[in-house]
């Protein structure tokens, strides 16, 4: 096997050393303070560009479907309505992976990449869809499942046989469809050969770790895997790699740049990427429905194992390990239960821990983001990032 | 969305016009022969490159997980598993399909090819493991089904929660794992970038088509897509397109020829594909299980709803009808129930009628063999594949 046929050098001259960036000072923000406006603005010209790009890329694959057979087209449909929510979070990291470390003169088209870093919203598509199915998830993102949607349709064609394994199914294929668009739509994105070279060996490691990382998480769910260090081994490879450090990698590959910039995207994405996850567990718990669509006794009943949970646990007395071995993970667990385990979670100090551990791993993040040799706009914009991504409320 | 970096042209003087081939006179044969013992010969070089190239490529997958934690290598041991039987068909016509349309002077190195022609046989692989899921299959090539078999898993090591659940969770991820991973290894082949560029847009399109197919597969089993009408209409994408003819464009594109030979792959692939696919209809039901590796009752238990069986449903009286009804996917089927269904299918004239139409697909798919601008011993090895291919036993 050779190592890769796409591990190409990088142009004469660029990549490799990081030279001064010419920065832009008035954009220049000290960590902690909120960003500049400018930030906001590319943020939202982010969002847009990936909005449209999955747009137009996701439309051509229904129409191409629906001209195979029309029965096709609810499955198109359901990968649209997957791509079309989120915060387009690995996009972004991966946009300022970029940006920050490509060397003054940039060797790709700004909207080329943009449009490059759109594909990963289409692995995580896949990955969301599959994972809901593991755990058996009812709603994500204020709309049925795509495996619940599914059951319901054939519940709703009078179908032949079993709605639910239909569903699975459906779910199984919608996610199959989505991982393989991604990298369709890596390929067309207009980036050069060149980059689409660069990018696919950090593509390819990226893919196999949040697949490893989702068995992992299926496995401590079924007892494997204990305690906290279980929950941080599968918070690694299911989130922080996939969520920040790859993405950022993938941005330094597009930037052609060097091993330093590799380093540094790990000092800042698996700090980061892990507060991400455990803000996600604490508001999957303790969240507004209304703000993170979905159930805040969802993470409960499907009886995730996370770091959170693992603390509890582990800090509990006699009578809350009962509680939890009764309520959690218990389908049927009233109202008041769930209550009574968000109300161990305080009391065992768990939540506090995982505050003060998010709290600490953006902090560390957040430094790494200081020291890296990037551009100065990126940094900036990197921090804002971190910031919000540990700190949202959906 | 541009429409593809990678549809690169090919290097000036090759490809894009059809030169006369050298040949080997002696190993031409006239279709309908015996292929020449050197035809043999080649076929057991590729199985063999085929299956070193795997077991090399997913020996290095196998560590990287285990590496990562040790609870990953079961996942990795299964996709070595998977990919470790097959009759390397696809591989075979992508093989040939490169040696009949490349011009005399080859571009790319024949073991590169081989390797990259590999990753053919991980698509399939997740392809069964998750049509394994999606059927309720429970053996595959004499072992457990990747569900059934993580389910086992679950059970022995005293897993928490429902086992079957665990079972599809891990078949999901398996079979993702083993389509990230088709990618890798076409990616590292040792193909050049340029052959990689030409071969990605077919790769996509039949990644796309057999998900695609799938889906139809699963609506037609839930009764959706009725009558003989659907069973071809599922065959062709789920089948004909990927078994053969988007290999054989996979391997043109290797070879950088021109429309004439995509066209000549299409005007053999989709009858020879589906043909392929009547016969593996025809086994699930009538074949050897020794031979096959899977039970003959296995198909009408799931109740499969092929060509075979909507010409029978066609064409049974109101008793058959009946018959068809209660035993055709109903779990609790006893032998002698099938046996009746097979009796059915024999009596209404259906297996004879579905042996006749593979007789004249084949007919026609070694018509265009014929007719194809090809080198003369891609010619042979072709016509023997086609006659192996829906002849076989197994």
């Amino acid at each position: 096997m050779r190592p890769s046929a796409a591990e190409e050098s990088c142009p004469a001259g660029l990549g490799n050393t990081r030279s001064v960036i010419v920065g832009t000072p008035q954009r220049v923000s000290l960590p902690g303070l909120p960003p500049p406006a400018a930030d906001a603005a590319e943020l939202e010209r982010l969002r847009s560009v990936v909005g449209r790009t999955l747009s137009a890329f996701l439309t051509e694959q229904h129409d191409t479907l629906a001209e195979m057979a029309p029965e096709l087209a609810p499955v198109a449909e359901e990968v649209i309505a997957v791509a079309a929510g989120g915060k387009r979070l690995r996009p972004a990291f991966a946009y300022w992976g970029w940006r920050g470390f490509r060397d003054p003169v940039a060797t790709e088209d700004d909207d080329a990449v943009l449009r490059a870093v759109s594909a990963l919203e289409l692995v995580h598509g896949s990955a969301l869809v599959h994972d809901d199915v593991m755990d058996g998830a009812v709603t994500r993102r204020n709309r049925p499942a795509t495996h619940v949607g599914f059951a319901d349709r054939h519940r709703g064609g009078a179908l032949d046989g079993d709605a639910s394994a239909f569903g699975t199914g459906a779910a199984i294929l919608v996610g199959d469809l989505a991982l393989v668009w991604s990298d369709e739509l890596l390929r067309r994105s207009g980036i050069s050969p060149a980059a689409l070279g660069r990018a696919r060996p950090v593509w390819d490691t990226m893919r196999t770790e949040v697949t490893a990382g989702q068995y992992l998480d299926l496995l401590r769910a079924a007892g494997g895997l204990p305690g906290p260090a279980g929950a941080l081994t599968v918070a690694r490879y299911k989130s922080a790699g996939y969520t920040v450090q790859r993405p950022l990698q993938l941005g330094a590959a597009l930037a052609c740049s060097g091993p330093e910039a590799v380093r540094s995207c790990t000092a800042i994405g698996l700090p980061l990427g892990e507060a991400f996850q455990l803000r996600d567990d604490v508001l999957g718990v303790f969240g507004d429905p209304e703000v993170t669509g979905k159930s805040a006794d969802d993470d409960l009943r499907e009886g995730k194992r996370t770091l959170l949970v693992a603390l509890t646990e582990q800090e509990a007395d006699a009578a809350g390990r009962a509680l939890l071995a009764a309520a959690l993970g218990a389908p049927g667990a009233s109202p008041a239960d769930l209550d009574q385990l968000r109300a161990l979670m305080e009391s065992t100090g768990a939540r506090e821990r995982v505050e003060q551990r998010i709290a600490e791993q953006t902090d560390r993040a957040r430094q790494a983001i200081a020291e890296a040799p990037l551009a100065d706009d990126a940094r900036t914009a990197l921090d804002a990032l971190a910031v919000a991504a540990t700190s949202r409320a959906a």
